[in-house]
């Protein structure tokens, strides 16, 4: 047989993979699973979105143009502008999803060996997606008991080799919950400039925010103009994460042309999915308004219950959807595994996402794991209460 | 300013993309512009793929399954059972388009540095596919005065080094219309097994052959059933190429399970989009069997019509939606340049894809363009005629 490249061998499966044959194998036994492990939002699209799809006639589907229409680009010009980013159409690219721009950017930056900085705990498909570049990642440990706050400058510094081509964080952060201040942006900001650094930030979670911190875009601020690099996409701020579309922008003209290089091989973007997306835009500012009360409402209502449980702390979840929580259990797979394999309450159980895998470092995060605030509040309340019980019933296996 | 990777840089653009800014200010200066460089269908797809979207009354997206869902797989089966393929649901992964799938292969089978095989003219985007994964294409002349058939095994033979992943062809082939015999299939098959290589075949054009031969899959024959990988698409055969949905076949496990590792990192093909191309298999027979027949008329029209100007020589596309034409030009691209810039008749202009962009080796194709027979025949003759005129006008000059 012939042989299989070494990099496909060693693409890592997050824990999470070694978890879903479990929970397949739960739910033909007949127990029903609460997901604390995933971010697929259960909140209705904007109207406009999938009306738009349901409305457009469309006889065939033609390709679309590489880098996205002029018409969706300069919109989505109009949505930055009302986040303080002044942007041209000419700056964005759009994607097919945020994966999709995330790798057109790695190939864009980095050859082979290169190496991008990335706080860790870090969303884990980062690392598979750098692996799949043949870029390596250099992680730098955020501290729980600092709330997963940017380490200093000063740690980044030494991380920094001739290979560095990046730092990389996601703002507000999957899977800590933690949103970067403007003080820590522009620390960001100071570095890429002076070690001629690209700075690339996820900000696909922009609205989700429940404290009184503002989000601070990294293109809020043009003096790194040249190194900024944001991700985007419409799957959570719209519940539109299978329709794939997401954007890069950036101001940094050659890296644009640089990047539709790779973009006009894929040839375009999915047209059903532009149309639904494009349309999004029309939604009411009470639509976002309302999305993100209820994800407040719901963070609310998990952060609270699971501060109840004994030997439980939580990360405050600034922002985004999901929190990272110390569990009294010496390794959280294995509880995650136990709750699949050996537990359950009234036919119930629960799902969760171990941490460790949402580090590059091994040996961290052994007694993490992230949880989603996605299901509605009765359903995260009875999740809780099933996770509380299963702990009692895992102290005494 | 931080750094671009030398791999962005490197990467070519073809040089259809070169002459877009040209037909962009023809069209700018009024001048109308007949596409006889694209493959974009202007028949209408199967009534049943767009309607299963506008009466899909979903109300979000989600994520679908990074493999494919297991209805579509199956349904799959059944289409390719239809064409003596006989496959499982697990041999099959959909991906986002056939590019997404090419680039899976490339990078489940290859590390940097690897090569594969590729008769030449191909398909200019292989060679971009390529470079972003850093394999290195290994061309092998295919011969214009031979109708492109095949190069010999011993051919083959010559090119492969211990770097050599797999060989890989499109049948029917774009760009060059020709369709390849069971027998040149079985030695490619032999070749693959005596070498371990793997045979990667594009086989999106299998229903578009207008001559006698059948088309022989790859996965005809399971004797390579450990080397043969099947890349298919929704684009053509419906006309969704917007969709963005193709797929990976394969009887090889252990690869499948390694592409589902970077099919994971992207979480799932485009939702809308595979509602579509699910339904559209429940389409009649008749669907095809008219768009078909229908392309087939074209390409009479077409041919017929190129074989008449003085000095054009038709390569005879038995399949597909492509013919390579030899001009009386001794650069084509300098006279595919020349129509948008420098003619047109009663404001009317032609957009050619210039060969070159179709081989790796330098200095072939000089004098030769791919022409699609994909414009309706009334426009496939207006064109012609002007290319007729364009040329004489063009000796002239």
């Amino acid at each position: 047989m012939p042989q299989l490249s070494q990099k496909g061998k060693d693409l890592p499966s997050s824990p999470i993979r070694k978890l879903i044959k479990y929970a397949d194998q739960a739910k033909a036994n007949g127990v029903s699973i609460l997901h604390l492990n995933i971010g697929q939002p259960d909140i209705a699209a904007p109207k406009e979105a999938l009306d738009a799809v349901y409305q457009s006639n469309l006889d065939l589907l033609p390709y679309g143009t590489s880098q996205g229409t002029l018409r969706y680009r300069k919109k989505l010009c109009a949505y930055y502008a009302q986040h303080q980013i002044v942007v041209d159409p000419e700056n964005i690219l759009v994607t097919t999803g945020a994966s999709e721009a995330l790798t057109f950017c790695l190939n864009a930056i980095c050859d082979v060996g290169d190496e991008i900085i990335i706080p860790e705990p870090f969303y884990a498909n980062y690392n598979g997606f750098a692996k799949a570049a043949n870029v390596e990642v250099v992680p730098i440990i955020s501290d729980f008991d600092n709330g997963f706050a940017l380490p200093s400058p000063r740690e980044f510094q030494t991380k920094i080799t001739p290979k560095t081509k990046a730092v990389l964080i996601c703002n507000p952060n999957n899977p800590t919950g933690y949103v970067y201040s403007k003080k820590e942006i522009e620390a960001l900001g100071n570095l890429a400039i002076e070690n001629d650094l690209f700075l690339i930030v996820d900000e696909v979670y922009r609205e989700f925010i429940y404290t009184e911190s503002r989000h601070y875009s990294v293109l809020a601020n043009s003096r790194w103009k040249e190194h900024a690099i944001m991700i985007d996409s419409v799957s959570k701020r719209y519940s539109l994460c299978g329709a794939r579309v997401g954007c890069i922008v950036t101001r940094n003209e050659e890296l644009i042309q640089t990047i539709l290089k790779f973009a006009h091989l894929r040839l375009s973007p999915p047209t059903l999915a532009l149309i639904a997306s494009e349309a999004a835009l029309d939604a009411p500012k009470s639509y976002l308004e309302k999305v993100v009360a209820e994800y407040s409402k719901r963070r609310y209502v998990l952060k609270n219950a699971l501060e109840k449980i004994p030997g439980v702390k939580v990360s405050d979840p600034m922002g985004a959807l999901f929190c990272i929580v110390q569990l009294p259990v010496e390794n959280a797979e294995v509880f995650s595994k136990f709750l699949l394999t050996d537990f359950s309450d009234e036919r119930e159980t629960v799902m969760l996402a171990p941490a460790s895998g949402f580090y590059a470092s091994t040996g961290y995060g052994k007694n993490e794991v992230r949880i989603a605030f996605i299901l509605e509040s009765s359903k995260l309340l009875r999740a809780v209460a099933i996770l509380e019980k299963a702990l009692v019933a895992y102290s005494k296996s």
